[in-house]
């Protein structure tokens, strides 16, 4: 332990005893196929991602978060810097617009980052996907040179300002306005109150020159609805705000404090016609409004576009990101020895502890499950985006629903586990050095911007019930996610399986989701029929909102997860088929966690599957034996299993979750190196002897 | 609007639309009885915790949490400073020593430091309960000085040394050693190992001149179990570490800044024999050991005494410091629009969403749950104080047992009650100026600290299977908290009522809480009981921990949820049958919030409730949809009801939820007035000219 060598500059310790190496000893315990699982987790991108990894590791400008500990000043300025060479050397290894057209690619290229932190990674989705693909989406040839000014001469940086202090969810109400003046050619913006200022804008308050904005358009007094405009916010030469608009900072953040969130007003400030991003409305030079989608709404629908991709990211970096929390709770689960038998020298590592199986191997499940899933829907994306402007695609309809609901399943799964990750490694995971705090308070927020995930779920919601309204109609439906739906009653069916091996088969638990999620649509629909029935005059939008507890927010959320077990099962099939070929260890662990996650789900809403009786009591004993015997026998299998999740040894940052096994070695290295670890108290005279 | 004042500064933005104040309105909805509610939350302290909360608003020093971003040494420095002003004035209002003898004014006392800064709170437990306590509990006449040092002369800060960098939740395992050298009469504490270290020493690091210390005490070699000294770290007029001691800081966290954890090692450092604390063990100059408890596990137990204190702490700050984020969720869904209704005007309060009900409301009756409960406890410490250390005590393993399990129950509930108020005020609950994630970061580790949840819950199913194998020998078993336990089995049993309104009764929820802890606890009896008979060799501790999951975990839950519905009950009967007195809205209200928390936590675990088919689909039907009606109907008291929960607006800490009803207002200024609004990136010119 070099932990020695700085204690007996002080004195002599006596040496600590010898420790078996139980990192080395857990990780021996299965033959897992690597190769096959990395690929599962980068797809096609690990090599080019690797060669950016190298840039962080070896680039002395990258201190590890946990090593910093940054004013929120210094963490803005370092923050840039950083991003400034991740950009200069990424786009050596890869053209820059691939990239972001890509999401899988983003996302896997982006890993390294993410993984080092949250923060930075929000710059680049920021200016890459929010402003750039604002650009792309909605602009036309003249705004593409936007984009290049960043791309190649790094003078502009963008940002997206949509949300109002008055309007985050319901953004369709923004109050910021554009009023049409043809005499100078120009848009004149304005904040006419203090709800209507941009807030939040993520880069606006000290870093960006230039804001897609969106503000309700005014010809003539007419209001056109929301519109994006391009506006200049600094001066490059001196990046001083442009006169006309007052930037400030929205201040200090539980979390990703490096990205500067600002607001902005704006005051009778003008910019050129040409500004408007004008692809599917433009405004010609006299001021006449012209669009190629009547429909204000659908109009609005579309100029969303890229907070979807957004969607995407979160979908895609929330089971990394809990990935890299259970390897760090795992690895500790595993060296971290507490109480032991009596006629054992030894104590127990937790990992051996029943109880501590239970809270930590289902989140493994949820990392496989959820990065499946993802890499299913980024393929749905690909296969959407030639008819992503068509107002009369279905595909876009349902790749939306679907990614909210995901986005919103993903990003709550993460966040609990996070959480959950931390507590499971005691007063050491409260220690800032663990990243396990740094990690929750950074993706809190994920479950907030991009869609709220409560609102979301109404989304997917509305969908849904407009689908089985339109095969109840006899209708045709094109889908890809709904083949589930039942147009005659499920209530009061009931699960035919009679012992613990038929529950467990793929086939039945993949219907057991099916059966939650019709009972809750049809449960649904029938509440709001019926409540329509009952009060012809009520507002419908009350309905709807009293239909949401137990009812369409549940149907959402069981829709999300039963997509995860739909894809998961495929997945486990194509293992079983052999269409998907790996080795004998890999098979099982991956079947077992699929099991596994299916089960706790299972159990986490056992009230909801026993409704109507379709699972009986002992359908619920075999729910819990099974996840019993199920951690059990993964434990073989659960270390070299987030052995290979992300980040390698020289990017993990957890003085918790060392690869060499040396968990003591480790901690006493990192507190021992900490800034002013030995030091009386700052003024203590002042504190102490003036008393 | 202040806004608009600074905002003019600069230029005019046209004045915002005038809003309805919405507080008022939601306030003004129900006729509280507010005497009465702050009877129940205060018991008779009310007064005396006014004057010190007087203080806080009052003294310059005391800027509010939010407006400070202070870095680690910082805000340890004027963290101790505020101590010693809260500690100087408070003595003038109560003498220290009734305070810390008595947990519910201790508690509410407290109140004011705590809402304002929970690590200055920390330090006051750390010293008082920690510290103080231990020496009365444990030592004798000799040892009272080292308290009147602190109280009299403010020379000593003491602190609280048990865990080790290897022993957290087993502590008894810990492995700092204590020899005695009867030539010198002296004890010579060492630290054999890294793992030996002490680490997590609250005030330890930087502010502590003298600790308790834990050690394994050694007699001629021989051990005699872990006992307790008093031993000096500092020199009180230099204050540097005595030579003998290396001590340094456990560093960042993620959250408690404020407090200086420190790590201990000791070489052959000598203290006077007179320093072990001797109340129940003692060691002669000839080096003889002496002690009244021979049982040296009981032994250890006793010296662990003031922990369970420390608990209490935790079962009465947890409802307090989750009441405090429910006021601003609360207050900030009265206040924030978002979604309208075509054809009207204003958009929709969130708090008339009911899923908004659904996420909140429960929380509310949770705070309130928990209070009543913590009183409860707060008593039936204080009748078994004299017994405390009796070792025959009946009184003391069950308070033992209800207080581990409460203090894993409120402060889950807290933390993730506080979760979900950040995510119920959206973006703006991200912000640091919401004070969400502050009072999340600081209360996380109360689930750790003074027991482990997890760990306590096992010595709470410890108790009940003991308590049950009595009752079944036919022993005539003492308790306060085990009346429901039932010999026969309960299994197949079905719930009777068969109407909504005969499910809600009060002695109907009591007895669902009732069967799920005998179903629980014969499950788990038996689960023992075959896995013992089916291996005769098998080690117990093996049979213990894998009868966690499903049995013992959740049978200590569902005791402690039982004894939270038990008092809530009672309180309820209470008011019915008018021994309390209070109005009609106040006993609506509290009725309705404890068949809230008693369907919402059925509801949480409905799949246990329904096994056996003790409640049936219908039943299920019943809770959810008295959940949403008594949501419905609470409406108009929870503004009200919130607005009796602590801090007053003097100290409310949150842009969010300012008492005036002005959101917006207290938004914008609070934002404006941070440090450095207004401001380029720090270096700009290194960042983007050099391009
Ligand atoms: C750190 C950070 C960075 C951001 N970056 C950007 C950016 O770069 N650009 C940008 O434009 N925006 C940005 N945002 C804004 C973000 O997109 C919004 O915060 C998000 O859309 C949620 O809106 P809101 O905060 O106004 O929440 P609100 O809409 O006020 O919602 C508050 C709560 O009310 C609930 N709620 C709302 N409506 C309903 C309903 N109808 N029924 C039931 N419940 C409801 C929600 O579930 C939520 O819990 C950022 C925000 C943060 C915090
Ligand atoms: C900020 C802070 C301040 C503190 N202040 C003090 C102080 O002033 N003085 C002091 O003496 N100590 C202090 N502590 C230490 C604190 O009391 C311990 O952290 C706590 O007791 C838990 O022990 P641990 O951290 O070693 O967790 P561990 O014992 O390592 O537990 C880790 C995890 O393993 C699980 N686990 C452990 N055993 C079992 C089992 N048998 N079965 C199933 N699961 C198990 C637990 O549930 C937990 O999730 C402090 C800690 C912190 C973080």
């Amino acid at each position: 332990m070099k932990s020695l060598n700085v204690i007996s500059n002080h004195f002599t310790v006596s040496a600590p005893i010898v420790q078996e190496n139980l990192l080395e000893k857990y990780r021996s315990m299965s033959n897992l196929d690597v190769k096959f699982l990395n690929k599962l987790y980068y797809g096609n991108h690990e090599l080019e991602m690797k060669q950016l990894e190298k840039v962080l590791i070896e680039n002395p400008l990258f201190k590890t978060e946990t090593q910093e500990e940054l004013s929120r000043q210094d963490e803005r300025e370092v923050g840039i810097k950083k991003m400034r060479v991740i950009f200069d050397e990424g786009r050596r290894i890869v053209e820059p617009s691939t990239l972001y057209n890509d999401p899988q690619r983003f996302l896997i290229f982006g890993l390294p980052t993410l993984i080092y932190n949250q923060a930075i990674a929000t710059k680049f989705s920021v200016s890459f996907i929010l402003y750039f693909k604002t650009i792309d989406n909605l602009g036309t040839e003249i705004h593409q040179k936007y984009k290049d000014r960043l791309i190649e001469q790094q003078s502009d940086v963008g940002c997206f300002a949509l949300t109002e202090l008055g309007h985050g969810s319901n953004v369709r109400s923004i109050m910021t306005t554009a009023h049409y003046d043809p005499k100078k050619e120009e848009f004149i913006i304005n904040t006419p109150t203090d709800l209507a200022m941009k807030f939040w804008i993520g880069g606006a308050s000290q870093t960006a020159t230039i804001a897609v904005v969106f503000a309700q358009l005014y010809i003539d007094g007419k209001s056109e609805g929301p519109h994006v405009f391009l506006v200049p916010l600094r001066d490059k030469r001196t990046f001083e705000v442009l006169p006309g608009l007052i930037i400030g900072d929205c201040g200090k953040k539980n979390g990703q404090d490096g990205i500067d969130n600002g607001f902005i007003i704006f005051n009778n400030y003008r910019i050129p016609r040409e500004n408007l991003l004008n692809r599917f409305s433009n405004v010609t030079k006299e001021g006449k409004f012209e669009t190629t989608i009547p429909n204000i709404d659908k109009r609005f629908a579309v100029q969303l576009g890229s907070l979807s991709q957004g969607r995407l990211m979160i979908i895609g970096s929330s089971p990394r990101l809990l990935g890299y929390a259970t390897k760090i709770a795992l690895r500790f689960a595993a060296m971290r020895r507490q109480f032991g038998k009596p006629d054992e020298k030894e104590e127990v590592p937790l990992i051996e502890y029943p109880l501590h199986q239970y809270r930590l191997f289902p989140l493994v499940a949820s990392v496989i499950a959820c990065k499946i899933t993802g890499t299913k829907v980024y393929e749905m994306w690909q296969d959407c985006l030639p008819e992503l402007f068509d107002p009369e695609s279905t595909k876009v309809p349902e790749i939306h629903a679907i990614t909210s609901s995901l986005k919103a399943i993903h990003s709550w799964i993460a966040m609990r586990g996070i959480q959950e990750c931390r507590e499971a490694c005691g007063g050491l995971g409260y220690s800032y050095y663990s990243k396990l705090g740094i990690l929750r308070n950074n993706f809190d927020i994920n479950q907030t911007w991009e869609g709220d995930n409560n609102v979301l779920l109404q989304q997917t919601a509305k969908y849904l019930i407009d689908i089985m309204q339109a095969l109840v109609k006899g209708k045709k439906v094109q889908t890809q996610t709904c083949h589930w739906i039942k147009k005659t009653p499920v209530e009061g069916q009931q699960n035919e399986t009679t012992t613990e091996e038929e529950f467990l088969r793929g086939e039945n638990l993949y219907a057991v989701f099916q059966h939650r999620t019709n009972l809750l649509l049809q449960k649904s629909g029938m509440k709001l029929a019926m409540a329509m029935a009952q009060d012809k005059t009520a507002n419908p939008i009350d309905l709807w909102n009293n239909t949401q507890v137990f009812h369409l927010n549940a149907l959402s959320k069981s829709f999300g997860e039963l997509f995860i077990v739909q894809q998961f099962h495929t997945f486990i099939k194509k293992l079983e088929n052999d269409e998907l070929k790996t080795n004998k260890d890999t098979k099982e662990a991956l079947s077992k966690l699929f099991q596994l996650f299916c089960l706790s789900k299972i159990e986490a809403d056992l009230g909801t599957f026993r409704d109507g009786d379709y699972l009986t009591s002992e359908h619920g004993d075999f729910v819990r034996n099974s996840i019993l015997r199920l951690c059990g026998e993964l434990k073989r299998h659960i270390i070299p299993l987030v052995e290979t999740f992300y980040p390698i040894d020289e990017l993990m940052d957890s003085m918790i979750a060392p690869g060499s096994g040396d968990l003591y070695g480790s901690i006493v290295n990192k507190v021992y190196g900490a800034p002013k670890v030995f030091q009386r108290i700052q003024n203590w005279e002042d504190i102490y002897l003036k008393k």
